[in-house]
């Protein structure tokens, strides 16, 4: 069997580091990984809320510490600081 | 492994503070945090709830204690009083 | 750590009093509290439904004793005679 | 504790009475309950679904025996026979 | 406590007999049912789907051996040869 | 009990065989079954995925392997070589 | 039996190959497949997302690491290189 990256193990290794993390209804965050626990909620600091409008343009929002539910995590970026 | 905090540890020191909750269906919750379980079922007090109209205007509803639905809830910001 | 009130304890605490649901398809009921099960299932009894219409408008509908199903409830207002 | 009515109790006593089911997608059912599971699966017999149309009309179907999915329905109204 | 039927029962009794199975998403089927297992994923022959059109004509498609998947079924009519 | 056609018996006797499967959003793909698993998750050669286009035209699309999500298939036609 | 493919073995055989992920929300990805667990959580490399545009247009972005959750996950293609 080819050696491979298990999820948990790349964002374990993500801890400390920027992540971008997008939920299934689009919503998408920037920010620092500073936990996250079996269920993939994540704990993310200096944060950069980014909704795109209707129009496409860009609108970004800064939040302070926030805490993601896993189970409405679709994608995460690894590494990422953002997808502008 | 990098030192990390586990998502249950931050909303656990929330207690006593003041926390924003989004719930998936994007209604928002600005409250005291009184207490959580282990489905992330929370008891806030103090609580205003915040809509944004479709024009974008931000209509605010004072309410008593209220109990949110742990698998509802979509993003947690533990210390903030609000997104406005 | 912080003492705190466990959601399920403030539901018991409304046994026999007043209380409004908030289902996830923002449907409204305020009632007398009779009962509930683990799974938050709830029992209401002397029921108002309360809906919202396009126009803003709200209409009030009579019910008898009431059956939620606890995987449907969003948010829960104990102690609350209606959102009015 | 206050004394309280347990959910399944509540319809445990309604075996052979007249009761109105209403589903997460809204459709309504009105009938006679003939037995239920733990996962609230529901038999009825004699039953009228009803539907409201866009234009408020309500329209009534007669159904023979009917078995409601428990993980669909939303609302029970024990001891309804309808909610016109 | 009165006697009750069984859900499980009564799909059991139907197996060889005609049923109609109407999906979460309203599509709607009639069939002789062959055969269930614990998930109530059903397994139906000499299969009829009705399908609704937004002018509210049913359009009819005759389909061979079908199995619809349980946990998408919402409503069942055992004995059932059809809504027409 | 009359003798019954269990789902997972239905679904193993089609495996070399050709098979229609229709998704919860409809997508809907007809190839030849490689295996599946309990969870019903499907490998499917030599595919055909078929859209039906807002006009009601038929496009479609030849596939290599594909691997399908078992819980979000809703309808199984074994032995199907396609709708049309 | 006639021998079969089972789902996690054509994926693992897949891992250091290209293979194209379909999303529930018919988000597109298509990359090299880095490593999966038990409930398919995806890790791909050299990554790009394809997104149809109402107008039909395919519109493609470069992506770094990316995961994938399983249970957003609708169809796999192994081996594939993009659906254009």
């Amino acid at each position: 069997m080819a050696s491979q990256i298990l999820p948990l193990e790349l964002i374990d290794r993500c801890i400390g580091s920027r992540i971008t993390v997008i939920l299934k209804n689009d919503r998408e965050f920037t920010g620092t990984l500073l936990g996250f626990d079996d269920f993939v909620n994540m704990v993310l600091e200096d944060v950069t809320e980014c909704q795109t409008l209707p129009s496409g343009e860009r609108v970004k929002n800064k939040l302070q510490t926030t805490l993601l539910n896993g189970n409405n995590i679709c994608i995460l970026l690894p590494g990422s600081d953002g997808l502008d």
